[in-house]
């Protein structure tokens, strides 16, 4: 991606923050970051969501931290270049939110 | 799989845990566990790899615990069914470290 990654400002914080915190992400503390947790039927299901929000990632070139055991899929977003959160992360999350539907 | 799990035996465990050392997997501390960390060269080939040991492990039904980030995977191994290392790890780590020439 051509430039640098700016991240949220303080408005886009404000508006957005609540809407990922009512979808059950929660901010991460001592980091500016959002983790959520995912546990699906069974590792097919779950490995079949991280494929899909693999493909997603690559094409954005934003990369997640996630942990899986079996059913269960733990995933951190945050903004490498910029240190903290952006509107990447927003779109990621908001994507991955609708692929961990079955 | 039918029947119990069985953990890997005292003579088992001088035989194949120097073996696993060698290749660089190291065992947990404060857990019948072993873990090794995997660099690659970016997300997609870090990512072709765990499909590749998913898809192992749905077929073993034995799957790993393993986060990711970009092109670094940290995997441990141990056996829910017999609370430690089994045959099954054996036979996974093999196949993982198989798995991670590119």
């Amino acid at each position: 991606m051509a430039g640098k990654v700016q991240g949220l400002s303080d408005e886009e914080r404000e508006h957005l923050l609540p809407l990922l915190q009512n979808a059950q992400w929660v901010e991460v503390v001592g980091r500016d970051a959002i983790y959520k947790e995912f546990i699906f039927k069974d590792f097919n299901q779950a490995f079949g969501f991280m494929s899909r929000v693999a493909l997603k990632a690559e094409k954005m070139d934003h990369h997640p931290e996630w942990f899986n055991v079996y059913n269960k899929v733990q995933i951190t977003l945050s903004t490498h270049d910029c240190g903290g959160l952006s509107q990447r992360d927003i779109t990621l999350a908001t994507f991955i939110d609708e692929a961990s539907i079955f």
